[in-house]
């Protein structure tokens, strides 16, 4: 587990520029290339069968997202993840949708790197919740805890859930990741792009590292973006460039990492 | 018909937050659902075959938008119209091209709330044009008003056609709703989201009121956008800004809705 | 061969306002569609087999991007290559990935008019590079000239190489083209909408003339977008009102366009 220094995992994977293979949602996929290419990661957004194997197996990271899995989509994420990649799952709208609930239960026994969902997600992944709404959270981080260390422990996974304070745990540690902005909630996306995010970062660091620091830079980025914003559509533009400009020591700074409170704080 | 005071519909719409499910084309997936969370609704792009019709069930309002109709994407806009819901059909350059032509043919029978589209697209459903070259328009809003109200009449939908000057008809009452800016038709996407507006506002309004008040929202966020934007890229993020902007208030100024005057005027 | 005059081909471009075609990946699709319309033309993102023939008989440039292409989108841009319209092929990654790559060959025998790529994509289809990793070129554009005019020789196509000095060929002439910002390679799909406005201009110019005219008019809206932008984001929007604000006599300012220097140079 190394926690400590978002800053230096930032500053290699700038030098590094991993490749991060993205199988994701229709929805996003523009964004999170441009969230990736902001801060300073390669995104190739290969997703289909005959390619996205080969693919993974050269990959510095992966993400597997659920937000729209077409049928040639959920063949190149079972392609993608036998390769045995590091990767991350991120579990869109599980529980309330029965195509992509069977899905990702599959998917699971190929053993994710990281799980990152909002609290909804993670309740129904961990079979505690009756599922969202969409990507909407019903839910908040802190009270899906439980249900998030117990799935952390019984699929070996780190598992990040995210909303006003992300909580990230490996099933025995925890940390807390407070920051951000509300304005991120309006952009769809944000969260998205945060899995993708952790998925560069898994060529940096381990599960947890990755998914601490990756959620510490979207949160640091996010105050930044709020400062000059005069709403969601201007927030979007000026986070990508707050990714950009990201400095190191900012990851940092004191407070931006909260270790330990326990699971049900 | 309500077509007083848009501006408590939208009042109503940010309290209730709808959920909205968008079928929609693969060009405008990421606008559309940022235009939803901008004016306070909660978009949902669930478009497979499986869980489009389960969904379609539980959601507030549908938007089935036939601008890239792939295969598995025909199969569940039938399959969510068939569940009864609430929902607006944008038959996006329907008479051109043909496999969207007999698939708006084919979804009209289970009666759309209401159907958007520019004059040509308006024309060729109610068989009196050639149909457009893709999303343009060549032909006038007013022009194609005693086509839409005949379409109007023949399906039970509200006929709304989109333009300079908007025209909304149940087939009897006319309504326009002038103002907006041409830049909006400088940005992929204008048109879809307003047909993703009206299904928003079908979770608070009767469907004649739910598309006279997305088109006033429009128009008003759309003067306000032009006002700082140097550009269609500047406008149309700030069109985001402006429909999270958006006051109440200014949706009643007089002026905004203007009723009758004859379907051929 | 019509170097000369890029600035005249952009006012025909506005006057004509050409209809194109775009068969392109998931990812951009949103983007290349406002660039598209930012400078003058009419996209029509047309990529249905059952439609895509048609359309393409009566378009007036058709764009085939190899970034994403899923079984229907490949049957479709055969149908739209084999009514023998005017079109940039733009092979995406080929040589890393052994879908595209065999797609990319078969489609090269319907003779595109324009191939646009960056080195690593030209080298790997001219047979001569291993492939990049993704859309990264790891190639340097006169690294790659001599396969470029290779290439062009072969398939009669012109070649144009993007790179931080666009090359563009047809085998016997050169023409190189400086200028732009780094920027744009933070930005997905700046050379995708590249690769759509060259299909543009094939209804205005000669297969040379539009590939030239459009790397000048993306090169100078470049620049002026880097003049305001604060990092990517804020360069993207800037570049979408840039290419709206240019104006033509900009692109005949002298150093534009470098005609000759040989294809080794």
């Amino acid at each position: 587990m190394s926690l400590h220094t978002p800053g230096s995992a930032l500053r290699e994977l700038r030098e590094r520029r991993p490749l991060v293979q993205c199988i994701t949602n229709a929805v996003v996929t523009g964004f999170t290339a441009n969230a990736l290419l902001a801060i300073g990661a390669s995104p190739a957004m290969v997703d289909l069968p005959g390619e996205a194997g080969p693919f993974s197996a050269v990959a510095d990271g992966v993400l597997v997202n659920l937000g729209t899995p077409a049928a040639e989509q959920r063949d190149a994420m079972r392609e993608a993840v036998a390769t045995g990649p590091r990767w991350v799952l991120d579990p869109v709208a599980v529980g309330a949708l029965p195509i992509r609930t069977r899905l990702a239960d599959e998917l699971l026994r190929a053993r994710p790197s990281v799980i990152r969902g909002n609290a909804s997600e993670i309740l129904a992944l961990a079979g505690d919740g009756a599922g969202g709404r969409g990507v909407d959270s019903t839910d908040d981080p802190s009270a899906a805890g439980p249900a998030a260390a117990a799935l952390a422990r019984r699929t070996g996974a780190v598992v990040a859930v995210s909303g006003a304070v992300d909580l990230v745990t490996d099933g025995d540690a925890v940390v807390r990741v407070p920051g951000g902005d509300p304005l991120l909630t309006l952009v769809t996306g944000g969260g998205c792009s945060l899995g993708a995010t952790m998925a560069a970062f898994l060529a940096i660091r381990d599960p947890f590292g990755a998914a601490v620091t990756a959620s510490v830079a979207h949160a640091v980025a996010a105050e930044r973006a709020a400062r000059t914003a005069t709403g969601p559509g201007s927030f979007a533009v000026a986070f990508l460039d707050a990714l950009a400009a990201l400095h190191p020591d900012e990851l940092d700074a004191p407070g931006r990492v909260v270790v330990g409170g326990g699971i049900a704080a």
